[in-house]
């Protein structure tokens, strides 16, 4: 699997996802404008890899700050975090990457301007070998959920490209194949960006992980021919009470899954968490360009020019629907979170 | 609004759905095997605007005819009949029309083979006013059933492309606006062949009906946020216990407007009801090429070469989800039809 994101000759190298899966190509970003670009551009997406490639824009920006004095080194990296946080809305690992490397830094008060330039840079890395490390960890104990000859829908990408590497739903899936479970997936494709066709199928094919692509409408009727025998996505953000911000469409299989008795698991490590956030009516839901459902990769028109469009980027899955979030921790009840997370 | 299907100079005109909204387009076939292509195809489709094509074709069809007895001739047209039934097997419009039009040849035993090729077309023509008829009655019972100011989802075009014309589901939307209702439409977009984004959307501008347009996996959220009052949607067959089969999607819409108490509507004529289906199980569901879902018109990719693909045309929404079926008679319950329309 190539990585999602790496330092690579003092850049940020990233597998440009919105050319997947016709073409395989990377991108090197060298300063921060460019890396909130490929951030805003879904280029990077996936609420822990926009985390880690957030928290790596900052380390990339803090060694071009030319001030020599803490006050002013922390003033000029407080104006790059404030450009990387205004690039999305909804995913909290974001601002999460982006505070614990602010963090850090008044952390190092003492330190020379040099020598907390460095510090960024291990930081960031430490964050992107932290990022694998929960994923992994997540596999084992969702993977325990699964047993051979289940089918699980996932919806999305919430894969290795997702995430530094290995990924948090696909992570679980991924784990239960390596434990030998002879599994099958069932990946909506995840209109309008597509990052289930694209991404997800991809993703599994390149790990000969048997996939079936269906168009987001054929979930239910699968459902109810009793097809699929559980469900696990990722998330953006997770509410203190559990309800859960995630890709458009999530909230149609949860009521689905809901309707047809088959448990919905949500995967996502402790950055996903916010606490600050009371429950889901309080997470901004991101509203992106209506040319994203009117055309195919921005050129190719399948609606009437002109057309009112509606295009949420997330929705919002109420913790009442949720059989488990899967957490590097174990999987707990949503209602659980707050206090298993509570710092 | 321009024609779905007529005569024109001894062809049949139809206009090319699959060009639509980009192009606007007619195809003049001039013989049966082109009408049996354009249906195989999808550039004609909505069941009751199968059952008129198909009428058609089997009047062009006879008119070629070489016997000049009435045993040959009724033999002759036998196999047209046949390649006709053997485009697509769910909507049963189809073969409603196409046994219509060999019962008129029954029925005219008697006469000479110029006279029964000439009373075909007319009984094709026919079948064409009287489905504009079906749903201009189908639209004032279905009307009644929207207040004004209310928002309508529909799934796939059941409009007056998909019919003669006026429409099913379109049909009841159209009347409630000319009735002053100032109501708001959400059109599905419908993967993977887009019927709610290319067709629905263009045909509900065209007559100024505000419209909306989102993605599949967005109705659940809408309905979530009290944003949708009632569904309708059309039907390719409905069984004698009330089950509908309609475009792949229309069963999990029921099932998330069951699960908002949002009542659910489908509107078909006499000819969508077929009584000699027990229930929805046998019903026969169209598997189409993988191509429409992993290309967007047969050519711009979307998801990796080689996927393994579930594309099923249609699925089955059991009679329970269902609050009513809107017909040229009036609103039934699904489980008061066979009485109804028990011939």
């Amino acid at each position: 699997m190539v990585p999602t994101v790496e330092w690579k000759d003092g850049a940020i190298r990233l597998l440009d996802q919105s050319r997947l899966p016709v073409h395989v190509e990377f991108l090197d970003c060298k300063d921060v404008e460019s890396v909130a670009q490929v951030i805003r551009e879904l280029k990077v997406r996936g609420a822990p890899a926009i985390g880690v490639t957030a928290a790596m824009g900052v380390a990339l920006g803090a060694q071009s700050i030319a001030a020599s004095d803490h006050d002013g080194f922390a003033k000029a990296l407080l104006v790059i975090c404030d450009q990387l946080a205004a690039t999305r809305p909804t995913a909290v690992n974001l601002f999460w990457a982006i505070e614990r490397m602010k963090r850090k830094v008044a952390a190092l008060k003492g330190d020379s301007v040099a020598s907390i330039k460095l510090s960024l840079m291990k930081e960031s890395q430490a964050i992107l070998e932290e990022d694998i490390a929960l994923c992994k960890a997540m596999g084992q104990h969702g993977a325990a959920l699964i047993a051979t000859g289940q089918t699980v829908l996932t919806h999305c990408n919430a894969g290795a490209l997702a995430t530094a590497g290995y990924g948090t739903a696909l992570g679980v899936i991924r784990a239960a194949w390596e434990q030998g479970k002879q599994i099958q997936v069932i990946a909506d494709e995840t209109r309008p960006v597509l990052q289930g066709a694209r991404l997800t199928a991809w993703e599994l094919m390149q790990d000969n992980i048997p996939v079936t692509l269906i168009t987001d409408n054929m979930a239910g009727s699968l459902m109810r021919q009793g097809k699929i025998h559980l469900c696990v996505v990722g998330a953006d953000r997770i509410a203190a009470n559990g309800d859960v911000a995630n890709k458009i469409g999530t909230y149609s299989v949860a009521v689905l899954a809901k309707a047809h008795g088959i448990p919905f698991y949500v995967a996502a490590p402790y950055s996903t968490i916010d606490l600050n956030t009371k429950s889901g009516e309080d997470i901004p839901i991101e509203q992106r360009n209506p040319l994203e459902v009117t055309t195919i990769h921005g050129s190719h028109p399948v609606a009437p020019q002109g057309v009112t469009v509606y295009n949420p980027a997330f929705d919002v899955t109420p913790a009442e629907l949720i059989a488990g979030i899967i957490t590097e921790r174990g999987v707990f009840k949503p209602h659980e979170l707050a206090k298993q997370f509570a710092s």
